[in-house]
C-alpha cells in the first residue's frame, strides 16, 4: 500500500503526463526525492516512465533514481538508449550502483558504457563485476576509508575532512603495511581521544569481517546481529577490498524475505513485472507440476480402491477434508521450519526436537478435527446402517493424515537443510505431493480395515 | 542454520554446562559477544540459560544479552528473579531497551524495577511506556542529539565530544525555541564547514520525520527508502521526542517479514517457543477451522451429487486434483498479492490490473494442466464407454477451478487491503474455503452438463 503522499504524487504525475504538461512535470520532479520517483515509476506505463526520466532535473538525479528503481524497470527504461545519453548518468553513480545497473543492460551497451568511464573508475568497476551478485563482493562498495595503524588521530581527522567520495564513512578501518585489515576505529572514538594518539592505540582489533564470496544473506545476518553500520570485506589474503553499508544490508534483508515468501508459494519476483504474463506463467507452471503429480497419484490410488467406493459411495464425500486438513497442517509446519531455519531459531542441534514437537502438535490438531468431523459424520449419516463405522473411518483418517503431514512438513525442510539444498524451494512441492498420496492411502486402508473388503 | 562458529559455541557451552565446569564457562563467556550468547541461549534448556546468565562477566553484559534475547526467553529467564538482583541490570540498559524488557515481566516485578531507577531515568522510561509497542513511540530511543539553530559549528563539535550516553549520533537535529524540529545536520557537514558557521546555515530543513503513533512498518519503510541511519520522532505539537535508529529498523523489517510469512500459513512467532506445544496448538487450531469448514462444505456438496457419483464412480478419483490445483494456484496468487501490498509493488491504482493479470495467468495454467489431465484420463479410462466425455469433464473442471481460484486469490487480499484489514491474516482461510466450494461446484456442474443427469 502506498502512503497517501506517494499516492498523490502518482496521481498528479499521471494527470500531468496525460495532459502533456511537461513544464509542470518538471517543476513537480524538482521538488521530489529520487527514491519517491523510483517507487511511483512502478505505476506508470513505459512511455510515461521514459518521459519522467527525461524530465528529471539533471544526471545526478537520474543516477539516483536508476539506483533505486526495480531491476526489471531498468532495462525497459534505458536498455535501448544511446551510449552518449547514458554515459554521464552512469559516471554520476557510485561504483557498486554502476555494477548493479550495468549488469541489467544488453552486452554491447554495457561494454561501450564501461569504455566511456575514466580509466581509474573503469578498473574499479571491472574488479567489482567479477563477483557473484549475491555475495559480499557483489554488493560491496570499493569506496571505504582505511589508514595505516601508525596514523595519529589529528591526521585521521584531516584525512576524513579531505575525502569526499567515500560512501557513508562511519568507521575508519586500520590496515598494516601489506594492506591487511587489523582493526577498526569509530568516528566517536576519534573525537574523544587526544590528537597525538595513534590509531593503533585506540582501535578495536577484533573486527567482524566477511570474505568476498560470503553469501549476502550471511552478511546481512552479521550486520543485524552485531548492529553494525558497515561490514568490511576482505579477499582471500585478508586484504581489505570494500565495505557493505547498512543501506545495502537493508535491501538484502527485504529482498531475501520477499524471495523466501514467494518461493514457498512457487513464484518469484518476476511476479511484479507488468508486461510478462508469459514469464510469470513459466515460473509458476513447473511448481504446480508437483501438485498435479500428487493429484494424479491420488487419482490412481482412488481407482485402485474403486470397489470400496462402489460399496460405500459416501466415502467420496470425505476425500477433500482428509486431504485438505493434511495439506494445510503440512504447509503450516513446513513454513514454521523453513522460516526458523532462515532466522536461526531452528538449527541442526534442535532439528529432531522440532520434528518431534511438530508431530505432537499435528496429533493434537488431528484429534480435535478428527473428532469434529467424526461427530458431523455420525449426525449427517445417522440413517445409514454402518454410520458408526463410517464416522470412525473418517475421524481416524483425518487424525492420521494430519499427524503424518505434520511429520512430513517438518522432516522435509530439515533434511534439505542438511543436504545444503534451499529448503524454501524444495519443501512446497514435496509436501504437497506426499500429503496427497499419504492421505488417500491412510483413508482407504482405514476404510478397508474398519468397513471390511466388500464382496 | 547457525554459522559453524555459533554451532561450535553452542556445543562447547552445552558440554561445559553438563560437566558443571563453571570456571570454564565463565572464561568462554568473557571472550564471547553478547549477541552471540543471546542466539545460543535459544538452544539451551531453562536451567542452562539461567546458569549462563549468572556466569556472564558483569551487569553491562547481562543488559546487552537481555536486549538481544528472543522475547519469550526473557520472561522465563528473569521473570522469577528478585528486584535487587535485576535492578542493576535494568539500570545498565538504554531507555528503549528497558521499556521492551519491562513489558515482558510480571506487573509487580515491573513496578518495583521502575521504582528502583534514578528519578530522571524513571520519568524518561514512563514516557516511553505510554506508547504502543509497534509504533514509532514504542521503538524510539529518547536519547538523541539536538541543538538550537543558532549554535556555531565549533560549539556543536564540543557538545558532541562532551555527550556520552547518546545512542549512535549520526545526525544533529536542529530545534527552534519551543523545541520544534526544524532541520538536520550530518556529522560530515559539521567537519567540512568553518567553525563559526551556525547550524541554521548548513542544516537541511526538509527533514523526514514520523509521529509517535506512526506504525513501525511505515517507519522501517521510510528508513529503507531514503537510506536513513535514524528517523526523528515528533509528538503532535512537532516537538522532537526521540529517534528510531537503524538497528531497530532492521529488527522491525525482520520481524515483520517473519510475521507475514507465518501469518499466511496460520501460525505466529510462538511457533519457536520451546515449551509451549499448547500455545502453539491454540494459535494454529482456529486457522485450520477454515479448512475444516471448506472440507465440510465440499463433503455436503458431494453428497448432494451422490446420484452422479453412483452413475460414474470414476468421478471420485479426480476430486483431489480438481481441488488441489485450484488450491495451489489460489495460494500462489494470494501470496504474490499480499507480498506485493507489503512491499509497495501492488497498490490501489493497479489493483484491478493485477486482478485481471492474475486471472489470465490462472486461465493459462488451467489450460496447460487441464489438457494434461484430460489426456491422462483419456488414456487411463480408454476402455470405458464415455471416455471422451469423462476426460472433457475432468480437463474443463481443472481449467475452471484454476481460473476461478486465481481470481479469488487476487481479489480477496485486494479487498481486505481496501477495507484496512491485514490481508496476510485474512487471505489464507478465505481462499482455502472458497476454493474447495468452488472446485466441487464447478466439477459436478460440468459433469452434469456433459454426462447428463443419470436416470
Amino acid at each position: 500500500m502506498l502512503s497517501p503522499r506517494l499516492q498523490l504524487l502518482r496521481e498528479s504525475l499521471q494527470k500531468l503526463l496525460r495532459r502533456n504538461a511537461g513544464n509542470h512535470v518538471e517543476r513537480l520532479l524538482v521538488r521530489t526525492r529520487a527514491a519517491d520517483v523510483a517507487v511511483v515509476m512502478r505505476f506508470l506505463d513505459e512511455r510515461q516512465q521514459g518521459r519522467v526520466f527525461d524530465l528529471l532535473p539533471d544526471d545526478d538525479v537520474r543516477a539516483d533514481t536508476l539506483a533505486e528503481l526495480d531491476d526489471h524497470l531498468v532495462s525497459d527504461l534505458i536498455g535501448h538508449r544511446s551510449e552518449s545519453e547514458l554515459a554521464p548518468v552512469i559516471a554520476a553513480m557510485s561504483a557498486d550502483d554502476q555494477a548493479d545497473i550495468l549488469a541489467l543492460l544488453p552486452e554491447t551497451l554495457r561494454t561501450s558504457l564501461i569504455d566511456a568511464l575514466r580509466p581509474a573508475d573503469k578498473e574499479e568497476l571491472e574488479d567489482l563485476l567479477h563477483y557473484d551478485a549475491e555475495t559480499a563482493g557483489g554488493i560491496m562498495s570499493p569506496e571505504f576509508f582505511a589508514l595505516p595503524s601508525s596514523t595519529a588521530v589529528s591526521e585521521a581527522i584531516q584525512a576524513l575532512q579531505a575525502s569526499d567520495d567515500v560512501e557513508m564513512a562511519f568507521y575508519i578501518y586500520v590496515v598494516n603495511d601489506p594492506g591487511h585489515l587489523v582493526g577498526v576505529v569509530s568516528l566517536r572514538a576519534l573525537v574523544t581521544h587526544p590528537p597525538t594518539a595513534t590509531l593503533e592505540s585506540l582501535m578495536v582489533s577484533d573486527v567482524i569481517s566477511v570474505v568476498t564470496n560470503t553469501d549476502q544473506e550471511e552478511v546481512a545476518r552479521l550486520a543485524a546481529r552485531y548492529n553494525l553500520l558497515a561490514i568490511p570485506v576482505v579477499d582471500e589474503a585478508n586484504s581489505l577490498v570494500g565495505i557493505v553499508t547498512i543501506d545495502d544490508v537493508i535491501d538484502v534483508i527485504r529482498e531475501e524475505a520477499t524471495e523466501d515468501i514467494l518461493k514457498m508459494a512457487g513464484a518469484d519476483e518476476t511476479a511484479y513485472e507488468n508486461h510478462s504474463v508469459l514469464r510469470n506463467f513459466r515460473t509458476r507452471a513447473p511448481w504446480l507440476f508437483a501438485t498435479w503429480l500428487g493429484g494424479l497419484s491420488a487419482s490412481v490410488l482412488i481407482s485402485a480402491f474403486e470397489y470400496q467406493l462402489q460399496a460405500t459411495v459416501a466415502l467420496a464425500a470425505f476425500i477433500p477434508i482428509v486431504l485438505g486438513m493434511g495439506g494445510n497442517v503440512g504447509i503450516q509446519t513446513a513454513t514454521i521450519i523453513v522460516r526458523g531455519l532462515a532466522t536461526g531459531h531452528v538449527s541442526e542441534g534442535v532439528g529432531l526436537q522440532y520434528l518431534w514437537r511438530e508431530t505432537i502438535i499435528g496429533v493434537f490438531l488431528g484429534i480435535l478435527y478428527g473428532t469434529l468431523i467424526g461427530i458431523y459424520t455420525a449426525v449427517a449419516y445417522g440413517d445409514s446402517g454402518s454410520v458408526f463405522q463410517l464416522s470412525l473411518v473418517v475421524g481416524l483418517s483425518v487424525l492420521a493424515s494430519m499427524a503424518s503431514s505434520a511429520a512430513v512438513g517438518a522432516f522435509t525442510p530439515l533434511l534439505f537443510d542438511r543436504m545444503r539444498i534451499d529448503p524454501a524451494i524444495a519443501t512446497g512441492p514435496i509436501v504437497t505431493t506426499s500429503v496427497d498420496v499419504l492421505g488417500i492411502l491412510v483413508y482407504f486402508w482405514t476404510a478397508t480395515l474398519i468397513l471390511g473388503t466388500p464382496t
